[in-house]
């Protein structure tokens, strides 16, 4: 057999494998020189197809004579945005995009439009490695996972570290704050430039009761379970593990937590109501906790001013939680309770929670 | 505000924010309790929809009067089947299943119906780790990843273990043989059974060329020189990097290498022509290498024999490289090289490379 019919049998092999559409190859996302994104799907029959872009009102895309809808974009700033195709209602995630955005609940795309020098760009600086741990929860009665990251020289020193437990939002999986948040990429540049103390970063699975992760209407009570069962999940699995499998410093001057949406009320539920535990507490788009602040922050006071070294509560200006975050505020003011308050533009989105990481894993453990 | 509208006020961010339909939600996959499984898609304005699933034929979906098309299969032997929705050409994810299998070229869902017992499925016992590794290539110039599974037990001990290094195919990336292929699962299930050696694992990304990993036609030429470039990037990056950074044992009788499709071809390249390295060799489905065996291996001949102490060449008989591959074992044949010839049942799947890792990891450092 000739070279040239081996390699058609492969191609034919790896063809039928890959169930390849016959149609001419499609290019999407397409990022111009100008920073300019044009989205392409082919989609002959469909009568409305929509760009739903993360941080962006949906936009109504254009077809073709040969059935290809398109969209440009304006120019964008350099990040990384997920994204979405709805076919005539229903979300899609771009077939001819290998960068998928991982979560229970909603898959998406993500298109990455280069900006050099921002945190979470991958760059000529030593890199930590990110651990990928299972074990059966005895709480729960699941198998689970969770990730930690440790930074670069980990392995040759001798050292311990402090530690960082960050948390993803809810219909994440425990890979969001690596595969979604570049959490691991964030430290390593922060490191690298001296901004941040060399830490290691625990990033578990953000569910007590995980059947809260459901379709269709959010069980508010469930939801808040979940939170409450987590804390529990945190401190007498995941918290006692690492630490056995890390060289964690466990003085609570060296333990932080901090999450976003799901993860940022799990973190001040667990946080504030463990500061013999933690230090440094930080909440970015904090969702679902609720308004019964005296049930769930029983001992709450100005004494907790003695024992946290930073209490940090960001939102996006834009985000619809904008306004429960403000209350939770009032509520440590009229406590006297110190904090910061932080408020970026921007709304729900992975865009605030990269640069909420990237803000406040400079101000830990200094 | 009431409970009820902070509820709602968070649904209505987290509705925004996931994107979600306005249409009811559909349940897809459903896996029946006789292992039937019915797909389905919302696609009102489709005009044909079929279902591609691994090592299986397409089969042609039906619409509803509410444009939701469904297929229901036969009863399914327990495994893990990738597959994509075949809209009007296009390749698709199903937008109602969040387990992916992620590919540089074809994204498709997943679909597991369990089956205990088998070696991928996830068993009370107990788990090793898979390490995350990041670098940058010299060799090839990009920044680059591998992964690391440890055995149970491994952070706790001072001894050396064996090493197997396993390759992914062509437009997986170095997530494949761990994301999709269950390696360390597997593992744990066969260490625990004590069928397997503990052993360490080392997934490369296993390109050396990355540029030929492209939609369209493959250049069989640049294929070639990706192979052996790869091999170069395995002997003097990463195994080194991996030699020190785990306790692995550096013998040659305690060194491995196996792969699926292109990174089968690239163990034979890589093991057969570097025999003071390796003793087992494995490939699984190999494709892409060519038939200038005296160019790709110019110094095998029987006196491999003395080395080898396992040359294990699997391949589906469903394969449409089957054929290229009786073709290389009679070369062995021809040269008096000893071999262990596989054939089973299957198509070019991770059905049939998943039992191959279960089949080869108990022959290994015996």
């Amino acid at each position: 057999m000739s070279f040239m019919n081996r390699a058609v049998l492969f191609l034919l092999t790896v063809t039928v494998f890959a169930q390849t559409p016959p149609a001419p190859p499609i290019v999407s996302p397409e990022v111009h020189s100008d920073n300019t994104v044009t989205f392409r799907l082919r989609a002959p029959n469909a009568a409305v197809v929509n760009l739903s872009m993360e941080g962006t009102k949906s936009a109504p895309m254009q077809k073709d004579d040969k059935g290809v809808w398109s969209y440009t974009t304006s120019a964008l700033d350099p990040d990384i945005y997920g994204y979405s195709f709805n076919v005539d209602g229903v979300g899609l995630m771009d077939p001819n995009n290998s960068l998928m955005k991982p979560n229970l609940l909603s898959n998406s795309s993500a298109v990455h439009i280069p900006g050099p020098g921002l945190a979470w760009e991958t760059s000529d600086v030593p890199h930590g490695e990110v651990h990928h741990h299972f074990y059966k929860s005895a709480l729960v009665g699941d198998h689970r996972d969770y990730y930690v990251y440790t930074p670069p020289g980990y392995t040759e020193g001798s050292t311990k570290y402090p530690v960082l437990y960050l948390l993803h939002g809810y219909s994440d999986d425990a890979s969001g704050w690596s595969a979604v948040g570049h959490a691991n990429v964030i430290l390593d540049n922060l490191i690298a430039e001296k901004k941040a103390k060399p830490m290691i970063v625990v990033m578990p699975l953000g569910y007590g009761a995980p059947e809260v992760v459901a379709r269709g209407r959010i069980d508010m009570e469930k939801f808040r379970v979940n939170i409450v069962k987590f804390r529990e999940v945190l401190l007498t699995e995941v918290m006692p593990q690492v630490e056995k499998e890390y060289r964690i410093d466990r003085r609570r001057e060296m333990r932080a937590i901090a999450g976003l949406s799901m993860g940022g009320a799990e973190s001040l539920i667990t946080g504030l109501n463990n500061l013999d535990k933690f230090s440094y507490v930080g909440s970015f788009s904090a969702g679902g906790l609720g308004e019964d602040y005296d049930v769930l922050f029983p001992k709450l006071d100005q004494s907790a001013n003695k024992q946290l070294k930073l209490l940090w509560i960001a939102c996006g200006t834009e985000d619809g939680l904008i306004g429960t975050n403000r209350k939770f505020r009032d509520m440590l003011a009229a406590k006297y309770v110190r904090f910061t308050p932080i408020e970026t533009p921007g709304m729900h989105t992975w865009m605030v929670w990269r640069r909420n990481l990237a803000t406040i894993a400079p101000l830990l453990f200094q």
